[in-house]
């Protein structure tokens, strides 16, 4: 088993949905008024090299709901790699926490985290990908399937830059066996590193990908519409109008967009919104649109990932059984 | 029932006094050596725009005391309305957490928390007001009546300047029908808006107001004697110097205040004081002083609201009763 | 009893074992997957004036693990004796916590918390001393006694800058009777006040300290050796290579050293370690370094400290011993 979580690519198709199981039973279970209390007095350390309002919240009410504490290092209180090198911090925290997550700049620290430390590791976000949002993700679409279709007959296009979560979306999806579509201009499309990952995932899962700059062919049937921020823009610190420049009108998710696709089509987005840019107003506060239940579900994996990690996923499989047979 | 404790104006002279007495009630049961595990696993997310002390760590014991959590988002670490409109954070909040207060820059963003969170909320003071100080204040004066005087007997003099603190202070006293008397120089006098509103209350309740410049008039039988920095110009970044002198020596509160009062005054002070400026030592650390008292009740009321808005307040005067009669 | 833990200097050699004995008997009683709820529902202030990863952690997973809970006061939340003298904070703060510990710039501000508060103080590191990674260290080198030692026959020597830590050391291996060497340039070693300690700890406790420049003399039997960064270098803010200009090579523990010393000799260090100065990776990396189990014991002596100044002791010690009975 493994013992970390850097990136769903170490997973099969079996342990990611049995994850997201596993959350989604938690979620009922707390929310008819029971508790679980499997972390009981355990610490999570949680390294922030960049800030976060819905990772770091999901995370601290996670602990706080499995009975234990999640301790929030800021940025700049851990500089990792500064005063020491990130080997020792990864020993050091190693004994002083039951487990850690870390949200980090650079994707090669949250890998040396996960090698170095004796304890589990969770990626909070690096660079490279999101795999906490994934997990969030598929749960939100397993709770708003359209009809009669599963996650493998669902098309799921996500609209706009290239970020690190089109990029964990396109993992996870592949992987699930799903058709992920990247919709966005040519020079912000995933980049060939990823491409390579969605084929390989596709042979083994019998999933679909593709990328491409035509809406039509993109959106014709699409059962989620997926958008970000136009975050390489921002990193960029380019102005509201040079991103508008690149990316305004076309790849705005706009009602024009919504009736192209599936009748049942839901709007996601992993939030927070620039409304405006990438999206309109109309269709982030319209009924297509499940943000909210995203959000929420960050917590929801969150829980499930901390549980999984910790190694209690039997014994709360049991708690959980035992309390609906009481 | 209110959802949420953003204006004391919003609620009934009775319902204030009930969960006074709510968090008296709680404080003699933990002083006792009891437990009261009525937010068991429960989350407070607590947004600050504004670096505090007393707040902060009176809500953060108060969830532990309570057997939840309290979540301290620091200054800067949540920016309300940058990256994403304050609607969007009310939402995604209202799923990550049970309940959430905020000390806001602006009272407008209080009022918005409070219409689009979904789960309760508590302002923990604005550039408006600081009810939760309010509700400490009036408790820690319960304490402290005089010989035979109820709070509405009581005459309550606010020295100084015309801070949220001091209308805060007048909303409460002329809603629970006392006598509040604002005793500062005309340019930093309340406000005709809050005049307004304690002629209203005062129609009510039968208490009584009035601002005034003249010192014996103001201090004729004070049974308290309150006041604040000289915070406006603390604001403005005035040196010691300007601020004293616009107050000074007049509306410095001395042992000569102190003895124009009445023989049972207490002198009280929302911390932190700036010794030597609206008062002495001489005066904070007199007998007259209740400013510690006052400090912890900070910590008595935010208990009771926490548990109020909780939905909580039965189940707590249930445990509460059981265990002395136990 | 003392109620505060600011200099081990105020305790005799007896309280300062038993306190050690305490936390090893809780790391034992936690490692058996037992619980210890004798701080539930308590609340430790940590004020930081200065960051921290260690201590902060350690303090914080302590009070997760008695069934309290930590608040971090992060540098520039609380501003000493800044907005508010340092004596009024400490009259506040012991109305709002059951326990507070501090990590200062200067030693005199934990002295006053210490004197000014009406609860514990742990004292989390000053410019003066670090009593808290003192007794850590102790419980390390009981851990890891040479063959039929005891602490009483060891020789600890300490290599390089005469950091509060060295100073720390000294202070509790002479009180307890041990042999202690500082072996450092001449313009960095420990100044008069603190030789002046170790000779009368050690009139009362038998133990020896000298101060030396020569390798030899200073590291022929020692049973520890210990260095620290070169921290007051870092304090003024040189460059690496005038560090290096004043220590390198001589006082830089290399696999030369520690092959002058006893053949069963540990190696330890407070960390964080700036590898390559103070230390040579082949020895912070061999079979001789013990200061990962050192890093864990700063938990292990926190939680005693924590325990005893609660006035838990009793009971605590009344739960293991039930606990093994059983």
């Amino acid at each position: 088993m493994k013992t970390s979580f850097i990136d769903t690519q170490d997973f099969t198709k079996e342990e990611l949905l049995n994850i997201i199981d596993l959350g989604l039973s938690i979620k009922k279970h707390l929310k008819a008024g029971n508790h679980l209390n499997v972390l009981y007095h355990k610490s999570l350390g949680m390294i922030f090299e960049q800030s976060s309002t819905r990772t770091r919240i999901s995370f601290e009410t996670a602990m706080t709901q499995l009975g234990g504490h999640a301790q929030y290092l800021a940025p700049g209180q851990i500089q990792l790699g500064a005063h020491e090198n990130l080997n020792d911090t990864a020993h050091v925290i190693s004994r002083l926490v039951d487990i850690v997550m870390a949200r980090v700049i650079k994707h090669e620290s949250i890998e040396t985290l996960g090698r170095e430390c004796s304890i589990p590791v969770i990626n909070g976000m690096s660079d490279y990908n999101h795999p906490t949002q994934e997990m969030g993700d598929v749960t939100t679409m397993l709770e708003h399937l359209p009809p009669n279709k599963k996650i493998e007959d669902c098309k799921i296009v996500f609209v706009g830059d290239a970020t690190q979560v089109c990029a964990s979306l396109m993992m996870i999806i592949t992987k699930l066996g799903g058709t992920f579509v990247h919709y966005g201009p040519k020079d912000f499309q995933l980049k060939e590193e990823f491409r390579q990952i969605a084929l390989e995932n596709c042979k083994t899962s019998g999933g679909q990908f593709y990328v491409t700059e035509d809406e039509d062919e993109a959106l014709k049937d699409a059962d989620f519409i997926y958008t970000d921020v136009w975050y390489g823009l921002y990193e960029a610190e380019l102005s509201k109008e040079q991103r508008m420049n690149i990316f305004y009108p076309k790849y705005q998710v706009d009602m024009d967009m919504i009736k192209k696709a599936s009748p049942n089509v839901k709007f996601m987005h992993c939030l927070p919104a620039s409304r405006g840019e990438e999206v309109t107003d109309e269709v982030i506060d319209s009924e297509y649109s499940i943000v909210l239940d995203e959000a929420e579900n960050r917590l929801t994996s969150i829980r499930a990932l901390l549980v999984y990690f910790m190694g209690k996923e039997n014994e709360t499989r049991e708690i959980i059984k035992n309390n609906l047979e009481n």
